[in-house]
């Protein structure tokens, strides 16, 4: 069975999901295809083997689209995520869900009314290998239960200029979602404390800043944002707990202290260092073999090699001496 | 279109292959299983929606079999992959191609006879992120030409005891490929260098060991490797080029060092970073879809709570006061 | 000259300062010791080659002591500061230089009646390699202009009994100065947010706590602190300025993120490198001498070792071959 | 008592030597000075406050050396040694004790008939942190016994042009020599094996190159030499151990790898972290003493700076508001 996927929006991140979707994503296909800009909608239809529809309700309702998946303007989430409830029709939305928390309620109790979930929000922190990593450190074996948490969150530069109240509802807004997931509590309160003004920040706006919030139990949870921090990207994470401290930093990479050690876990076996060089050997594979294209990977030609080298290398080893490998003409086929 | 793959060989390797190319590939399913152990393949068989061939043979010619993937024991791989040739049937070989020089050159040869590409060796390294950035350096705007290159390769345990000879063909194989790939050279000569014998390194066999290569153009390959090294897996590759040094390290993280900075790239754009988020997402929906299991990432009332937290944010903004946030009672729907 | 120095107070750091200025220190001698202990004042001073007194005021006004180190209680400081500022006499005193701000301007008011600077406080970070290579980062080639800055600082445990009071002038006192010094601005306001209680917190106290001051200029200042870290000691210090960031971290390392690379600096010469090894092995060879005791470094016989090691080096060099190292009995002189 | 020294040889590390020995080792003064540049001769004595010598001898046999430190040119420090030895002086003596075994050889006998040890070989890295740090793993609560070791040695450019010999003789020989201290045997035999010649190779020399040493109880030992690497200085060792692997890399920091754990210790206490603030702040203050010059640490405004915001901290701690913070005027005297 294959889910077939109808696409709202094909700006950078809907083209993104739809190539996801249509070549990495196994099981999935895409459709329908709609952008209030047509001739884009026809590109990416055309990139991903869909078809285009006319209008946002003619892709929710297709007989060939059995999910929807929202990646419009963000004004426009809460109307569309609306008629595909109507609809029945599972989606995957982009965050936010809605732009205000009144509209935003009106999604959920439309939900609740229909009585299933079909809504899946797009905080795709949460599938994040080093989010996950993190979360899994706080139990006993771990660093404990969590007391403080220091997330950093920088933009090289903001999109369209900078509005602080964008940088709320668009950049800080992942971290008040994954920081609810990783400590598994609401959220209570909230301080936004203005750093100096950067040579990028518009009169009147503030960056960077520090947002605060705390949660049921107490946690301390800080938010450094800087939308315009120029040198690059970066989210990082420290949680302290009640007996160690985890850091997620560069590539999703868990820091542990705890103990008077601070440390990372080695792998006891080689599938989880090369688990991601695995599937791609894979996909690269089945790519070749559905396009008739060239096989990306080693040829016999480079197993020949390593098996003449292996065999150099076991008389080197019996001998104690340098021994000369010789590979005969490489075939044609192999150039 | 689907590529149906027959599985030759359910051991570890080959049912992780199929669970890839069941359940994660985009593109492939798996059609028939054969293992000489037939309780294990109606096992694996059953987990991917595959049936069981009785032979080796009947997976590779049967009809529902547009490609084979051959993870049988080593000493098998060359007969397999010629019965494979025979038949004209495309093949992932998981390395070694063959054991000996000799039944490796019989499969080129049976290949070029056949004259068209049908063999992808399974040299995954080819395809991990690390490796690949590290190719990247080897560039003037990297770290230059390559002049010396030392691998670090680590097994935790031998497993089925430590013999050097399988040392050099099972594991040291991977860098005698990997090396080539990255210099795009052939290797010329190599030594073994015994090291001083570990704790559990049995009589008469050396472990750890430190492999030197040659290529043609004269650039020194080091591996150190070490069977039992007892603290964890790794795998590490240092290239010193003509202008800089390039280390692939932890979690496939390449460090360059240039110009009197050793340091990492930092993305512009959060696409990097979230990559893997972002395809993991998307597989988590389609598949609960596909089960009509739960839907595991953010709900509606997730997004809402993020809407209700941002609107409080931009409250706590405009007036420099702490914000109490407050949520209605969730609904049972997201319990 | 030697400058003489009178030390008040032998305590865990009164006697670190003693040992340095006895021993390690160019051009110092410790000649007078007190403390309201007798034994312990006794037993330090016979370490060190000195004398003990009776009293403060003895120390103080000592012909032989020619500056004053003062490692009392804090309680203590303020008092015992008026007296060496009556007395004319030049002084280190341990942080804090009073208890209370009445205090501390009493003191200040003094040595300005006095009209010349006596006092030196022992805010020792100002001096630390880390802080200042964090400081050479402020500027134009560095990472701009301070614009926030997030400081981490935990204690394994809190001696005595945690109290949040203490914490703030025993502990955080040093991120009050050293932010001071590290922007060159003077601080205008204080919040202190408490973390949820960790399970060794005292009813009615919070550790850890969130210290965000704010300067003159707007700069933020986060000060994230925790008396019962429990997993060991760490300072750490992240400045993000208006062209990138630079965290001071373990082992005094700093860190710059700009123009979309992160990285360390390398050195360009070996002095650096090695310069506290240069520094020490002079210091070792001194202490030798005086002593009469032996020789710490490298002998006569390792030098003749290194000379025939390279001289075979060179002969593997020129012949390409292994070269057997052969080194007569070691005379007895070297065992 | 102090030890004063006879400098021979004022280039660039005998110049070093002296500044430590006249102004930051405890207990030594440089009173005496010889360099073949009568000028440069004349101007570090001025420096240090010492008296120009007109020959060698003339250094060695003064009444007011008690020892003396050579730093003269390779090819000098045997006969001077000798010369030395002769007198009865105590002497450091820059690396290599002597070019060519023989001419070592000698200076050993000369000692071993003089009948005490008199030398010390200016091997520094015997003195690192890091290395020392290193050495401390070598045992079972740290990687176990040492089975194999690599070093690697870059320097930013060859000064005067490279030549091979000179790279094994002036570089890799401090390689030949810690490593004999590091695992504590002598080492048995040597290979070189030239890597690819890099764009600033001369021809018929060899750079980069890899040595391979074996020592007496079987451990191999590889030296990865590059002189004109160009992107800077660097110095690191990993040792694989029969437990466990330890690096010590930049910052002579040592990372250890062991039971599926890589990391780095955290200090209990905070002396360890700031043990050089601590010995910087006395010299320093020290200095400052001795020159009448100004002091450069905290002052007694910075002092009661910490202690007015201290006491408006605990005021912030106590409302739950945020404080402000005022400083009377700065008094002159502090500005």
């Amino acid at each position: 069975m294959t889910i077939r996927v109808g696409i709202i929006g094909t700006g950078n991140i809907g083209t993104s999901h739809a190539a996801n979707l249509a070549r990495v994503v196994s099981g999935s296909s895409v459709s329908v295809v709609f952008d209030a800009d047509a001739a884009r909608a026809r590109e990416v239809a055309g990139d991903f083997g869909a078809r285009v529809a006319p209008t946002v309700i003619d892709v929710i309702e297709a007989d060939d689209v059995d999910a929807v998946l929202i990646a419009s303007p963000d004004a426009m989430h809460a109307e569309q995520a609306l008629i595909a409830i109507a609809a029945g029709k599972p989606m995957l939305c982009e965050k936010p869900l809605a732009v205000g928390d009144v509209n935003a309620r009106n999604v959920v109790d439309a939900e609740v009314a229909f009585g299933r979930r079909l809504i899946q929000v797009g905080f795709m922190r949460r599938f994040d290998p080093g989010y996950n990593r993190l979360k899994a450190e706080l139990t006993a074996s771990g660093i404990g239960e969590p007391l403080i948490v220091h997330n950093v969150h920088r933009n090289t530069s903001a999109p369209y200029g900078l509005r602080t109240e964008q940088t709320l509802t668009n950049m800080v807004t992942h971290e008040f979602d994954i920081n609810r997931w990783l400590i598994g509590e609401e959220l209570t309160s909230v301080m936004v404390l203005p750093g100096k003004r950067g040579p990028l920040t518009p009169e009147g706006e503030s960056d960077p800043i520090l947002v605060v919030l705390q949660s049921q139990t107490g946690v301390l949870i800080e938010v450094e944002a800087f939308c315009n921090a120029q040198y690059g990207y970066e989210v990082q994470c420290r949680v302290t707990g009640s007996r160690g401290q985890a850091v997620m930093g560069d590539g999703a990479w868990v820091t542990r202290s705890a103990d008077f050690v601070r440390g990372t876990e080695l792998p006891e076996l080689w599938l989880g260092r090369f688990a991601e060089a695995y599937r791609m050997q894979l996909q690269s594979w089945i790519d070749s073999l559905k396009s008739g294209g060239p096989l990306l990977g080693a040829s016999a030609w480079d197993g020949y090699a390593a098996a003449v080298i292996s065999d150099r290398a076991i008389e080197a080893h019996r001998t104690g001496r340098r021994v000369d490998i010789e590979l005969p003409a490489k075939p044609p086929l192999y150039c």
